[in-house]
């Protein structure tokens, strides 16, 4: 059975937080959007990711009016500490370049723009089946999927934008894409704990044994991570055990204490570095971790989707709205411009944070003097700050 | 034959701009010393080095009052450029720092210090053989050696100073000494040339082919170079050949020429990372390449030396003259201090810059991302031009 196609001006695949923040912000520019998620919305609230907010992503929730939730309930963050040699040195973000970021999980994002497509009566479609793009390079091109209830769905529209995060299935559809690829030899093991926070900042810590990352969720509830081989097992890891290694790993000299509690959440994150170029094929747009994947360490890739769409959504209001199908063409370069900085910044800060089984010893103090340059430097810190908080807008 | 002991205060193994350097500065605190090189001075005079001098080693030659020449004949430079994807990008030294480097040869800066010498009635004593330092680890030890008439010299002192180059024999007096060492898979091709400059300013880049560097040295006479692998073969180049490489990596769309002419001298540079720590074996201390080599991406290696002199100088004020013994114990730390961050930044430099040929797509792309993030950053360009210019005094 096929119900009659849905037209729509633009067709989104994938509904998480770059497709919703798309469709959003399609909205504002009077440009109707369909969007789709084999994933339901319940299982979307609960994948727990990234928690920092770059100063415009968060400028971007509050000022399009999705919601201020954030500044509510979320944590400004005015700097981070780099510990290293067992001493923490903090890059002051609002001295060194006036801006902060926002402890906000990835899920709350998520939520927040859900509510604000169901108050503005967007049109998007959770737990559907069977997805596939079609005739991407027509003026005409359309998502074919089934619904919940299994009926076949067929929606056209003018532009495709597939939002399918890092297992994208609509970037295949880019045949002449290049993929650059970096692996690491390591991977992060990360809890969640029922504790108070041992700091009122994230910690990034590089300790002999390899990287830690003391972070928070709430004043109840924290986040922690640490370096570990890419195929740690779970399991091999008693809470004694985890706790030994953060307290040995945030060693020092300077009165830190980590605090403990119970372990609620234990899980291992793959790390990797994962660019597609170009980002379009014909009418269909590629944003988010659809396009790129970025280790981690410095808490882009979230950010870099937001990034992603805000550009997007500047180039189809020229396209759709003004009809300059040209602008088309400049979406690639001012979003991959911004994605290979990001990507340099978080392997950079890998990197400068992490212990490498092929370091030599040199390597090894080579890393320790640029830990001593980078905070020892107003200049070197403020490089870091900036790029922590966000580049301005391309 | 033995003549009688030679007594001084500080014996030096090491002639050239390092150890003449602290001879000076020692003088000036009313300390007296020898030095002793096996080479003949004309030999130093024509052992072509670096060419930039910090803003601080500029500062110790002038006021230190070794000599002004520098800033009579040298050249003063505010900034350098960073050349990639055929555009310079200039990094503005005064503008982001306040500082200048200036252009001026190594060999220049050894017959100004070899001048004072002579001014100031040092003991320095050029091509002597068979140079052996004894009694280390006693209150009295010593500098074996024959003079050029094959006459044995033996200088006896309270403290030894190790400043023989990077074939050091005195390092080898430090028996406790760890070795730090980083090869890379390549080398510069450097060549001398008669022709105007092409630039005001040295020219950083980085092309596809490999890295190149366009330097200066008067009006009529420039230094370039180039990337190669560590075997080259200089006679394997013709000059047809050098500059068809050179004008390929400097080709670009931004309207610079690279003048060409007649190629005066060619050799290839040999390129190593190398740190030994401690500096310092009971009376005897290392300084300058007998202690560390950096690769000249950055132009650190004879700035480093007169930093080490710096603090060394300052560390024997205190033994010799206020008699703390104790100050011994500063060298090390204070002096490996800066090396590590010029290790790191000569790594960082090369790394942003060189071709190598283990590198992914995704390596090359990240470098450029990199390049971008520095050049178009206040803050990365700040960091860039601190380091270069020197960093502050320890």
């Amino acid at each position: 059975m096929t119900r009659p196609a849905t037209r729509t001006q633009v067709g989104i695949v994938g509904a998480g937080p770059a497709g919703l923040m798309l469709a959003h912000l399609l909205h504002r520019a009077g440009i109707d959007s369909v969007a789709v998620d084999s994933r339901s919305r319940e299982e979307i609230e609960h994948t727990h990711r990234a928690g920092i907010l770059e100063r415009d992503s968060v400028r971007m929730l509050v000022d399009t009016d999705v919601s201020d939730r954030v500044l509510r309930e979320g944590y400004q963050h005015e700097g981070i500490a780099l510990r290293f040699n067992g001493v923490s040195h903090r890059i002051d973000f609002q001295d060194l370049v006036g801006a902060s970021v926002w402890l906000y999980p990835q899920t709350d994002v998520f939520v927040d723009l859900a509510n604000a497509r169901d108050r503005d009566g967007g049109d998007v479609r959770f737990g559907v089946g069977d997805t596939r793009v079609v005739d991407t390079t027509s003026d005409r091109p359309g998502i074919l999927c089934t619904d919940a209830d299994g009926v076949e769905q067929e929606i056209r529209c003018d532009i495709l934008v597939g939002a399918d995060g890092s297992r994208s299935m609509t970037r295949h559809e880019v045949t002449d894409r290049r993929q650059y690829h970096r692996e690491y030899p390591f991977a992060w093991f990360g809890i969640l704990c029922e504790a108070p926070p041992s700091a009122p900042e994230l910690i990034y810590t590089r300790s002999d044994r390899g990287f830690a990352l003391i972070s928070q969720r709430t004043d109840a509830i924290q986040r922690m991570y640490f370096q570990c081989p890419p195929d740690e097992k779970v399991d091999d890891w008693s809470s004694d055990r985890i706790w030994g290694e953060l307290q040995t790993r945030l060693a020092g000299e300077d009165g830190f204490s980590l605090k403990e509690g119970r372990i609620l959440e234990k899980s291992v994150l793959p790390f990797r570095s994962f660019v597609c170029e170009p980002m379009r094929y014909g009418n269909l747009l590629l944003a988010g971790d659809a396009a790129h994947t970025v280790p981690p360490t410095g808490a882009k890739g979230l950010n870099l989707a937001l990034a992603d769409v805000r550009v997007l959504a500047e180039v189809l209001e020229q396209v759709i709205v003004r009809g300059k199908r040209e602008a088309l063409d400049d979406y690639t370069p001012r979003a991959l411009a911004r994605v290979w900085k990001a990507q340099h910044f978080s392997y950079w800060m890998t990197t400068m944070l992490h212990a490498s089984g092929d370091a030599s010893e040199f390597d090894v103090r080579r890393q320790l003097g640029e830990l001593e340059a980078v905070t020892g430097s107003a200049h070197g810190a403020a490089y870091l700050a900036e790029a922590y908080t966000g580049w301005p807008r391309a």
